[in-house]
């Protein structure tokens, strides 16, 4: 096989497995080459990847080594990412009274959901997280694909108990946007004591829901090690949780003069 | 630049962007070659996809025309994917009684949706619809990752009605599985008149939701041209709907002898 094909298999591969580790091995025995050629390959496809700005493969030395494909995303796709998303949000016939916006269409559009994915799998990746963890309904695109982007599972916490969940435990807490008190429910299988989580939703106003997560989570003693939100209001100013990532901040949806204020977390692009 | 990282870059940028149509134009420019270098670059890519069982790149000649990605899976994949699948399903610990069986962690995992997603991408890419559309919740991981597959929006009908989904038409059905009436509701501005939609649910027993999501669309004109289903149970055997795909059947979950019984859908993989 010409070098130009088997650089091509490895990193349809390597890409198709975000995060998971090869040992060098399966690549050498698979191509029948040996490992200084895998490592030019390797250096190759990091070259492709980096030009792209589409993330890296990560090596890692020694015994219970190997390759693996971290997802990134440059800082000049996030900051165009950010821009589209900030033209099809400042559209004000989303506007639903109440300072609610109609977002449905996109936290749920394929594109959209790829770069945030990416940019919380950038970020997440090293913290050594077992789960992705998101609440019902409107954060299940954007969590689903991180967590594939990061090779975890997601666990997807429902509203109410259902049967089909199993065994579950529920906690009510208290919504700052709706002034009222709210359920949540996880299936008990879903998550095993002592590990590790990154909890991702779309939308941030005071932190409630994202407060209820680490809550219940804190039940099973898992840990929230991460939280990314695609999207968060400026006020209130003070948030129930803190060391968050938002990737767009909304100051204000002012209702009168029909404008839609929202800006990007540049931090993310710096 | 050299040929083996030109190629390795149109192959990430073309795999990032399923089914999305490029301008040949685009990527001449983009890497100053000529045509014919292009289409050779594309043939290459065309057999690492072919011997990946990753899908394939389809060229439309003339005007209006260009290449793009169309994700698959070979018969192989689907094999092996359906196999690990029933092995998971098959663990006895899932049964909670009435015949359900627990499978949120099997409808969130990114391998098994990557593959099931692809399996319907290959089967559904060329019926021209613009949507894909599910039902909340356990369906939205493969639903999402689809539509992503197919280039549309993704459109989930909730079970209430909320009020961030603005206007909405809402049904009630008949639910054989439950034997009751059930409530879905749709966003007014999540679909279009006259347009084609994809229907994909985790789950089908007697097709009840899925009758339902295909009369909601008929209220707005829209018309189902696919459907696609993670697991189908055997029984009833009379569905509310027909020309569905299911990647695996469920013959019987016998309780009393601790037995689940699964089978794959053959005839995806002939």
């Amino acid at each position: 096989m010409k070098k130009n094909k088997r650089v091509g298999m490895l990193m349809d591969e390597l890409l198709q497995n975000p995060c998971r580790l090869y040992e060098s091995k399966h690549f050498c025995e698979k191509y029948g080459i040996a490992k200084s050629s895998l490592s030019e390959d390797i250096k190759l496809i990091n070259e492709i990847l980096h030009d792209n700005g589409s993330g890296c493969i990560e090596s890692i030395q020694g015994a219970g080594g190997g390759i693996r494909y971290i997802p990134g995303i440059s800082a000049e796709k996030i900051r165009s990412l950010q821009n589209e998303l900030i033209e099809v949000l400042s559209d004000t016939t989303r506007m639903l009274g109440g300072k609610y916006l109609y977002t449905s269409d996109i936290m749920f559009n394929g594109q959209f959901v790829n770069g945030i994915a990416r940019i919380f799998a950038q970020k997440f990746h090293s913290l050594g997280a077992d789960y992705v963890v998101t609440v019902e309904t409107k954060g299940i695109g954007i969590a689903a694909q991180t967590a594939y982007m990061l090779g975890l599972p997601l666990v997807v916490i429902r509203r109410e108990a259902k049967y089909s969940e199993g065994s579950t435990v529920s906690i009510n807490y208290f919504s700052g946007t709706n002034e009222h008190i709210q359920k949540m429910s996880i299936a008990k299988r879903a998550v095993e004591p002592g590990r590790k989580a990154i909890i991702i939703d779309d939308f941030m106003r005071g932190g409630g829901s994202l407060k209820g997560i680490q809550d219940i989570l804190g039940e099973f003693d898992v840990e929230t090690v991460g939280i990314g939100v695609a999207l968060e209001s400026r006020l209130p100013e003070k948030k129930k949780v803190k060391d968050y990532t938002s990737v767009l901040i909304i100051d204000d949806i002012d209702e009168e003069n029909h404008v839609i204020s929202v800006r990007p977390n540049e931090t993310l692009s710096e």
